[in-house]
Parts: structure tokens; sequence; C-alpha cells
């Protein structure tokens, strides 16, 4: 594989800003774009390349198009993309949901040109002005594998997320990917938003809230994200959030249950305990898989990488290199 | 009041032993006592007196004597106490509920001289060896006053809080502490179990975990605590964790209910985001509380306060100084 040495950014936003940030301090020309004029020219000061036009950014021998709008906005992307992009050029996307967006890449006849990606950073800040070169920086990244998923696509994407932003990559079906998200990611923010109201709307909120120390500041801290950006989260992903809130409606009626009873609760508390003292980082065994026209089973040699939460760390010729 | 001089500490822990530090550190008397003979060893080296007996940490003209043990060794502690100290002595606690202990107090003949306190300050940790000078210093700290909470308890009480620990004080009912601290302080740590548990049991855990980033590490922080000590917690304010967990059992299942059906939840999300954004420091005007012999209301001026938000800052004399 030739390194990707063009790339181009559709929004310019939170996540979209910090790839481009990184990508131009690394040395790489990026291509960017955005409904928002003051963004772009925000962009071009500190050298993105600003076309006229959003089909442009798919112009001038750009090797991967990374979308990093909204989900909703994607209706209107994805076909400008589909139009504009030479044959050759990767598609990715940076969103919360990998499912849907598959979906709509076959829909667009995109889906063999198409690498779903997923960081797992951000702050509660949005927009061009709250993105950073380090944002990205050593964070965890999801790149999902479907049927029609290309291989030098991967191989592309795997380069560019573990040289330019030292991700560590879990690649996973879609299905994986949003089923995990709506536990470590969704429900967490469902649960901090929750927090806050229950505390915000009882009749001792002046006192509660004045009482409130580490455990409510940390278990609020993303009720603090700009709310439409959650709801949007959550609600795209409601075939998966919403099992994971039932669990939690049961789990906690029996607590409650448990608690009024005065029976014991100590497997309750204990679980976590268990839990978090496993997590931690892969212990594993270092290894490759090869990313080559007649490789056999790259895809289900990634998966099962993923699936035993080991992680890609680098790109070696036409090999990924992983660990754990 | 002469300022208290000596202060008695009966368990070293993590907020007893820190207590202590803070104390000694300010070069103020201290008299500690811990079933664990390593700990009173270490608490002797840095400079805590040590007696042979529990009994005698309310000798040797003791002005105050905090009580950090667990709430079920209180009944192993208060009765010791109540022989010991002598009728001047203050006897206050630090615990994580307050109406149980107000209670034990009057059983034991204690409550015309009982100040119930809990300074909102923790780790994950536990032990004197985790203790620290530094843990309680500016913290929120509530004060509880019933009808015989002693004038001249309280004013020693946010004398030592205030001048030796930088302490804003909420001057509150038992019963509005215990519901407040249900809110911020127990329902958080239920909720972070909660969302460790669910991740942790999922078929994909190890991918869940391992794209767990920012929002999950927080949202589950203290579960990371001691679980035996998070369950006492807990089960200790059942009356008031019960029915916030059964809130949360049904905002979730409503929640749950509208992610399904598609209907509009950004109700749900700008609740929160509108809480945030009103959280800050009190800013009423300064006044004061007079504590004396015959000083009218003074627990009804100092609740009012409380109830506002309200913080005691400072004494001053007689006077108790707040802000808010």
């Amino acid at each position: 594989m030739t390194p990707p040495r063009r790339i181009g950014i559709v929004g310019l936003g939170l996540i979209g800003g910090s790839i481009a940030r990184r990508l131009v301090r690394c040395g790489v020309e990026v291509v960017g774009w955005d409904t928002d004029e003051a963004t772009r020219r925000a962009a071009a000061a500190v050298g993105v390349e600003v076309p006229d036009a959003m089909a442009d950014v798919c112009a001038g021998g750009v090797d991967v198009v990374f979308l990093a709008v909204p989900l909703r906005a994607l209706d209107t992307v994805v076909p400008v993309v589909a139009e504009a992009a030479a044959t050759h050029v990767v598609v990715s996307d940076v969103g919360s949901v990998k499912g849907p967006v598959t979906r709509m890449m076959r829909d667009a006849g995109l889906a063999h040109r198409y690498v779903g990606t997923h960081p797992m950073a951000g702050t509660e800040e949005s927009g061009f002005g709250a993105s950073t070169e380090s944002l990205l920086h050593d964070a965890a990244w999801a790149v999902t594998l479907e049927a029609e998923t290309p291989y030098d696509g991967v191989l592309a994407v795997l380069h560019l997320v573990t040289r330019h932003f030292a991700g560590r990559v879990h690649c996973l079906r879609d299905q994986e990917h949003d089923e995990a998200v709506a536990l470590v990611s969704h429900l967490p923010h469902v649960l901090a938003t929750e927090l806050l109201n229950l505390a915000g709307r009882s009749h001792g909120s002046a006192v509660a809230l004045g009482l409130a120390a580490g455990s409510f500041r940390d278990g609020t801290r993303v009720a603090g994200t700009n709310p439409a950006r959650t709801e949007a989260m959550v609600a795209e992903n409601a075939p998966w959030v919403v099992p994971a809130i039932r669990s939690v409606v049961a789990d906690l009626g029996r607590l409650a249950d448990s608690l009024e009873a005065g029976t014991d609760v100590s497997a309750f508390f204990r679980e976590g305990s268990a839990i978090a003292a496993r997590r931690r980082a892969p212990t594993g065994e270092p290894g490759y898989v090869e990313l080559a026209p007649g490789a056999a089973d790259w895809r289900e040699r990634l998966l099962a990488v993923g699936e035993r939460g080991g992680v890609v760390t680098s790109v070696d010729g036409q090999r990924a290199r992983f660990l754990g």
C-alpha cells in the first residue's frame, strides 16, 4: 500500500476539526469542508485546503474521505460524495453508530469502498473552535468490518489511525460496535443526565447541589454536553440503547426491592468491583494479519483479535500488527 | 467561645486519619484511637497522642470527640464515649447518614452534646494509609441541627471546620441531609456500579470495556470503591436511597418507552443541561448568625441559610459568618 497522502474531510466540528488539525501537523494534505463559513475560514487559517464546494473535497487525488457530520446530515452528504468521488477513493465516517451508516452506504452503492470508524474521544464542547490537534491522540478507535469492506480501505484507515493518531484499533462488526457503545458511551450519558435531573428537581436541590462532591461531579460530567447532540446520539442508537436502559430498570428495581426488604445486596456491589479489577490493557502476544489480495480470512482474523479485546497498533507493509 | 484546643478522634481510617493529620499540622492537640494496632502506631508516628484504651480519648481536657467509625461500630463506641466523656465534651461524628446517629445519641443520653457532621470528600481508597492532610481541605461539610443540638457545640465544630479545613458548611436537618446525600452521593455510587456491572456482564464485554473512554471512566469511577463500604453506606440510608432508585426506574422506563416509540426525548436531555448551568457558588450577601446564650432563633436562622444553598465560612467571636 502507498500510504494515503491527501485526505478529504466533510464536517469540521469537534471530531472532523481535530482530525484535520492533527493530519495537517503530520504533514498530510487535508482538504476540508463545512457548511459554516466561519468554520471554513478558521480551518483555512490552520492549513486546511478549503475548496468552494463540498463535492471538491473528493477531487485532486484524494485517497480517503472522512465524513464527520451528524448522522442526519449524511442524507445530504452521501449522495454528493457518491457522485463526486473517483472509484478508488475510500469513504469513511466517524459517527457514534455504525449499522445505519453501512445501510446508507449500501443504498448509495458505496459499501465496497466504505470503512466505518469511531474514535472514542470527545469533550463536552463542540465545533471547530473546540477541536484540537491532541483530542484524538492515543485514543481507542473502532473500525467496523462487514462483508463488503475492502481490504485496501481498511489498510489505509489503519495506517492513518495508528501512524498519525497513535490509535489502538478495535476491529469489530457494526452490530458489536453499536451494542458496545450503547453500554459504554450512550448509557453513561443517559445516567449522568438522569442523576443531574433528579438532584436538580428535588425540593432540596440547593442543598443537594451544594453538598455534591466527587462522585456526583464525575457521575454527571457528560450531562453538561450539548443536549441536542446527546439526544441525537442516543436516539440514533435506540435499538441498542433501549435494551440497555431496560436492563438498568430491571436491575435497579430488584436492588430497591432488596434494600427495602433489608435482604443482602452485597453481590450487586461486589460484581462491579470485580470487573473494575479486570479492566486492563491487552496482555496477549503480538501478531500480524495480512491485508493483501489473496490473503485468506483477513476479516475473520481481524475480528477474532477484536473479539478477545485485542487491538491493532500499527501497519507494517500490507500487514496489520496487533496486540492481545 | 474558647477555640477547641484538644480533639479526640475514635477511628483513624480515611476520614478520621485525614482529620487527625490536618489538626496535628495546624497545631491542635489530637488524641486518637483505632481498633487496629498498626493504625495506632502509624498515627502516633505522625504526632497523634495514642492512649491505651478507647475511653481515654475522652480524657485529659478534650473539647470535642469525633467518632469516625462505620455506623455499625457506633453500637460499641457510643456507650464507651457516653460513660467516659465529661459533661462539657462535644460529641460529633462524620458518617454519611445522620438520622440513625441522632437516634442512637438520644438513646445514649448524648443528644444535647451531639453535633452531626459529614465532610463531602473521599477517595476510592480507605484506611489510615490513604488518609492525607489535604483530603478534606476546602470541602463542603454538612452540619446537622436538631431540637437538642447545643449552640456551643455547633460553634466549636464550625470553628474547627472553617478554620482548619477551610470548609464551607451547609447547616441542615438530619432528614434534609439524608435525602440530599441519597441523591448526590449514594445514588451516584449505585449508578456507577450498575454501569460497570452491565458492561462487564455483556457477552461482548472485552470489546465494550476496550472501547470505553471518558464518559464510562468518569461514570464508573466510584464503582472501584471498597464494595463493603459502598454497600453499607447505601443500605444504611435505604429509607432515602430506595425512593431515589424508584425515581430513576420510573424516569428511565419512560425514556425507554419514548425512544422505542420514536417520540420526542429532548426534554429529558435539556433538563439536565439547564441544571448544570445553574450550579454555581452562592452569590448572595454575607451575613452573621449569633450563637450565644439567649440568641434568638439561631437554629432556624442557620437552617434558613442552608436551605437556600448558603454556607458558613468562618466563626467570628460567637457569630457564624455565612455567604449566600
